[in-house]
């Protein structure tokens, strides 16, 4: 069976690796067919490469290969990944992609462009890289009511976070070692801020609940504020910092959904996830608590990702692979600010009698060298909002959610 | 959609206690089909049960009614759950199953079975409970070869294994408690001795090689003989003691696979995997350690997977699933004593001349109270052959498996 590979990066040419270095394995798997890949898009040259005869910079010739059936996307951006992948499906070709941003962007047109022409729109490697979650939430986790799922959706961040927590390494020092490492870009925004992360909660809610929910739907908030001495004080009661995507069912029409640094109490399987691993919790009312642990990025474990795609696909020509969901509203992701409860890690220039006359009770961190004006502390359970209303007239350093994951 | 189920324990009627409380959501999950609960097998009584008008004690009442299309078998054991569910695939009906001894013993029968009369035969619950394992490992990382697999697959032992090593109990002490808690049967051999972990390997095994393997391949050792004083020793390295299950690859004709107490150092998932949790890890060449974990056992998450599957084989009237595997052979499954290396733990009445006349390098550990006739020490990687011939003259009084997991 003839595929195309758009984007010839990190992961489309781990993509042609995988397939080619996989051929007998691909054979079993789809019963007998193999794997071609017949075009290579990419705009860049690529002088020297053993496929420098499958390279275009044509899209039609793809489009219009009627040979081939299934592509995979690995370009990134949603342009003009949105508009090659719409006139793929509407052909009837299945488009298999890694492509998280135009999955939370424009899913929705692309799932319904599958849906009315019989082809597939698989994304298994658009959140948690080489981690298997598509499947077992829409599959595996059908017989549950997901009550809540919370996720380590960035490698990047969690290596900044790890060097912190087990090095002590200040943020711009754990970022700069990411950097050489090549784990963070040179301009690390879309990690360190969230944003990446964001989308793959867009993916991961708009699956679980079955609406779409859209990045700007997504409150976000990075970790460039978090310092080692709020990891100090949470190291003192048994936790550790994490970037979390968190998203929670709230009715029949709306849930809450919000990424940002939360305090994950050791105990938890979120905890031990370090360095650029990933993790995804599902807590389902039947099964409770699942998670799901691997590598999030990376060329081979995401190219696996994108190839059991292709694989499905192969093996679904004639069938279509039921995964999509509906559009969602302006008003289903609701403020969490205002409607999740939780206790708040609050660190502050205080005093405990401060404190202690706006809440009723908390319970007081420390850490080696806090200043004699510095006090820490987790409150009980309540909204953001409640919290903010409490802490009126304290000069407050940070707040850092606090999981029950 | 009609379906039957059979056997009314504590996974059976946590079945049909699922498709009751989850109506909405499997109606939406199989676009508009609902389930309906029309026949319970089971030769006991069950006054007052609000199902008692479903219940019958004749098979034949669910063979022969041509309505019913999906039955859940969780009866365990091996007859008549499998003469029933051979008669059910004959006649065209799909089987969903908790049933891991079953599954292990004979699935390759009820599989081809299955194939000739376009059924389904699924056993999504079989391993690891409500831990979403069995697609994952066949479809998410179909684009991988499967390099091994290991598993904290029972949580009777895991629990009596976490009260030793985080509350210092004795393996008899916590065992009653394990009892007490209703985890651990009255005779509590099958758990203890390795045997239901030793089925679970030979499903995982079968569907990530490709061949059947049967319980009496799989060379098995239980939890009975480890000490507190192993449990010190090991966490003086930073290590903790679990029953594993390991499978790995050795070439296109062969595996390895092998239940037994490990060593499993901190910093691996499988390290933090505690009480009657399990977790599966699965190594790929292209993707790396992936990791599932979950509840292993327990009424409503078993029934949660059991009644995925009948979900899928809702979905999927027109179409078999693949999920299958080929004959094995009586040389497929080789002794690992002869072909895997790997460190040991070694704890003996000896002194350290007389280890170190046997070995080139140990890594000495120490515990506290440890007699000055007590060694306990890590050897290199080796086979456990080798090991044995080096320990010649040497009173041993326990031997642990090392993982690189």
């Amino acid at each position: 069976m003839k595929v195309a590979v758009m984007g010839y990066g990190t992961v489309g040419s781990g993509v042609v690796e995988v397939i080619e270095s996989h051929r007998e394995m691909i054979r079993k798997r789809t019963a007998g067919g193999s794997l071609e890949v017949a075009h290579i898009l990419d705009l860049r040259d690529f002088p020297g490469d053993p496929h420098e005869a499958l390279f275009t910079k044509d899209f039609n010739d793809i489009l219009n290969d009627d040979e081939v059936k299934i592509v995979a996307e690995t370009m990134g951006g949603i342009n003009p990944a949105f508009d090659f992948t719409m006139k793929l499906l509407k052909a009837g070709k299945s488009v298999v992609t890694s492509n998280k941003e135009l999955v939370a962007q424009r899913g929705l047109e692309l799932l319904r462009a599958a849906e009315e022409s019989g082809a597939n729109y698989l994304f298994e490697a658009s959140v948690g890289g080489g981690i298997p979650i598509i499947r077992p939430l829409d599959q595996c986790l059908a017989a549950n009511n997901i009550e809540g799922v919370a996720g380590i959706l960035n490698g990047t961040t969690n290596f900044i976070l790890t060097m912190m927590i087990e090095k002590g390494m200040a943020f711009d020092e754990a970022l700069k070692l990411a950097q050489d490492k090549g784990y963070a870009e040179k301009d690390p925004t879309a990690d360190v801020e969230g944003h990446d992360a964001c989308r793959k909660v867009c993916i991961l809610a708009s699956l679980a609940f079955g609406k779409h929910v859209y990045p700007n739907q997504v409150l976000t908030e990075g970790i460039t504020n978090i310092t080692l001495e709020d990891v100090s004080y949470i190291n003192s009661v048994g936790g550790v910092i994490k970037l979390l995507g968190q998203i929670k069912y709230i009715d029949e029409n709306s849930i809450a959904a919000f990424v940002s640094p939360a305090v994950v109490y050791h105990g938890s399987q979120l905890a031990s996830v370090n360095d650029v691993f990933n993790a995804i919790l599902v807590r389902g009312d039947a099964v409770g608590d699942v998670c799901f642990y691997g590598p999030g990025a990376g060329k081979l474990p995401t190219a696996s990702a994108v190839v059991a795609d292709i694989i499905d696909c192969a093996k679904h020509t004639a069938r279509r692979k039921i995964f999509g969901w509906s559009d969602g509203a302006e008003d289903y992701v609701v403020d969490y600010r205002s409607t999740v409860k939780m206790p708040f890690y609050v660190r502050a220039k205080a005093s405990c009698a401060d404190v202690n006359s706006a809440f009723a009770d908390v319970k007081y961190l420390s850490r080696k060298g806090q200043p004699s004006d510095e006090v820490a502390f987790i409150t009980d359970v309540m909204t953001e909002n409640e919290l903010k209303e409490k802490l009126g007239g304290i000069d407050v350093i940070n707040i850092i959610k606090v999981t029950n994951y």
